[in-house]
């Protein structure tokens, strides 16, 4: 995983965001963290040809709008033709109808590279949908060691029906294509306490897949695996009076200096 | 004070937030830090069924605009219809006409649970407007121990016009109804060079009556005095070199690490 | 320059930003640190008064969008009949159409008193384009000491042609007139890996020419010379753990903490 991280850091990537007001600082500091390089815009009337500027476009509907709904499908629908790296942060998939619709005309109409959400997120893109609580998975989705079977097969299944790599975030990150799936334990349950890890993941998704065509999967395992090796990284440089706040700044400060070191102490993972 | 808020990390109320784009982040990681659940829209299309999700909706007039303003209104409303928490952050009331007439009409046509901004921002709300700063309260408006009496009796009639519970910020904190009023000494003076400690503190406000239906008024001058007990406990750790930009991350940790003996050894408030 | 910076800390300028949101909140907490006073807004119905109670207004075309568009064009309108300062900010001009047009629209139809981007934002409203890199300068167009006559050359054309002073960010700083030109050397090349510090500078710039009407080159050089040196501070304290995040709130809190020592020990420029 680590020659995919230093193919971001050799290419600077440049990956386009149409994303959320609330984590669009923090997903445009990752990246530069990361070695790629944002840029954001929602105004569709520029979209296609910062498009063409771009290796990699990133779309976040957390906190998608009337005005920048229709920016969101042509981004996808010129990324597809111009065959860049399409990446989809289904952010609140199943928390309204407006959402949910968006996230599966989305992915109906343009072949994502990837779709990263939460395990509930990703139930409401595949017709399974339970009872949501706004922009968090739901209790009774989270994915355990019990049903890991199920999760994977699911993965595979909504993989093969959408043509994309599908990247379910939580405890357990999940990353599946249609015949394979990276299993990553990494990370900090604390890093749920920070608004936008998601966010950032996306983007860096974006930017790991962006520099490494060739093997689309292994890079947005990658990129999965270095999110959550920087929440363990940064989780052990906090002080007792240190909270969320810190932690999430020492968090991008830890893919900033993300070392071929901590690539070889730290991953974890099975490839199923 | 104290069962306020273990109430609020006991129940996780999801909050609502309409609020501006400058702030946001802060806004979220502040609600997260204090054991509450941030979810963050301005799209009317969807308003109605996140508030179905929520147990507390906070309207913030920050950078409110025309597609933002009729999605406020039908936030309160639909907040009023369900009997959710609901509150209104008046920033910047007086300013502008569109700001003050927008403020006013969200407060004639819906009742707010707390209406809360500086004095200038809610004297604009009371009719009794000076010559505005911007979104900082006037020099002629501000609360002294000396003009305290009016002062209280101006907040217990504006609550007892709006039927909303009302708070003021500022060196002297005041949260009052129509009979009662907190008045609270916490804080430090550098929190107003801090982007968004108001915008914050809205927020608080929302959790902590949403998870204490039963003593609204208690609860939102409970989270006035963690705003200020948590900006206190972060001035004492800044460094010599640090200032603002960490003062403001420092004061999330400090809500974020929030302990039983902070609030036994830090609340001072008088209760009229 | 120092005195300018003092006129700033006894005037406490306020500043009408119409910026884009994703750096928004480092540009008002970095004006809240020199001690100038910010304030946000991009919808037209209000932009007016606002302008009335602001000393300068600053435009920041980074996520411009069709509602914003014309909101700025009156900002820019009001701003010169009210004879305020008025700042543009040409993030990403060049980019696209839409926002070499918007910026050459703003830029003919109204007398900004500064005109900042990096060089190439500031070649494209010159009409000496260079192929785009989104919102980063294009290495060919780079100052160095070998171009530096030519581009000083350029800078006092355009400055001549629109009537503003030209401040063209980079490893070089220029900042100049029709007649003369600073060349700054301050900051870190680390800190083109924080997003948002020519926004925050543009924002700095604005409320040191509102504070010193007198000597706006001056101010403008002295605004530029404060975000170098803040870069250069910030990055001495910065630890080896420490990335981009924590580089970027530093350098809001060493210009919070800026001291007159640090402008007699720092400051580097020649003019021409």
């Amino acid at each position: 995983m680590q020659n995919c991280w230093q193919k971001v850091q050799e290419q600077h990537p440049l990956i386009l965001n149409l994303t959320n007001y609330v984590t669009v600082n923090q997903v445009a500091n990752i990246l530069l963290a990361a070695g790629a390089v944002p840029l954001m815009s929602d105004e569709i009337q520029e979209i296609p040809e910062l498009i063409e500027l771009a290796q990699g476009v990133n779309i976040n509907l957390g906190t998608l709008n009337q005005r920048t709904i229709p920016a969101m499908f042509l981004a996808a629908q010129t990324a597809v033709q111009k065959q860049k790296v399409l990446v989809l942060d289904a952010a609140g998939a199943g928390a309204s109808q407006l959402r949910t619709q968006t996230a599966l005309k989305l992915v109906r109409e343009n072949q994502f590279t990837v779709i990263r959400g939460n395990i509930s997120e990703i139930k409401a893109l595949g017709g399974k949908s339970s009872p949501s609580q706004g922009v968090n998975a739901h209790l009774a989705d989270l994915i355990t060691f019990e049903n890991l079977p199920q999760t994977r097969q699911f993965i595979n299944q909504l993989a093969a029906q959408t043509g994309s790599i599908i990247a379910v975030s939580g405890a357990l990150d999940l990353v599946g294509n249609n015949r394979q799936c990276y299993v990553l334990q990494h990370g900090r349950p604390e890093m749920s306490r920070i608004t936008g890890t998601g966010c950032q993941l996306s983007g860096l998704i974006a930017a790991f897949v962006a520099a490494n065509h060739q093997e689309p999967l292994k890079a947005a395992a990658a990129a999965t695996a270095l999110m959550g090796l920087a929440g363990e990284i940064a989780w052990q440089q906090l002080q007792p009076h240190e909270g969320n706040a810190t932690y999430g700044q020492r968090l991008i400060d830890a893919v900033y200096c993300f070392t071929e070191k901590n690539w070889k102490d730290g991953v974890k993972y099975e490839l199923y």
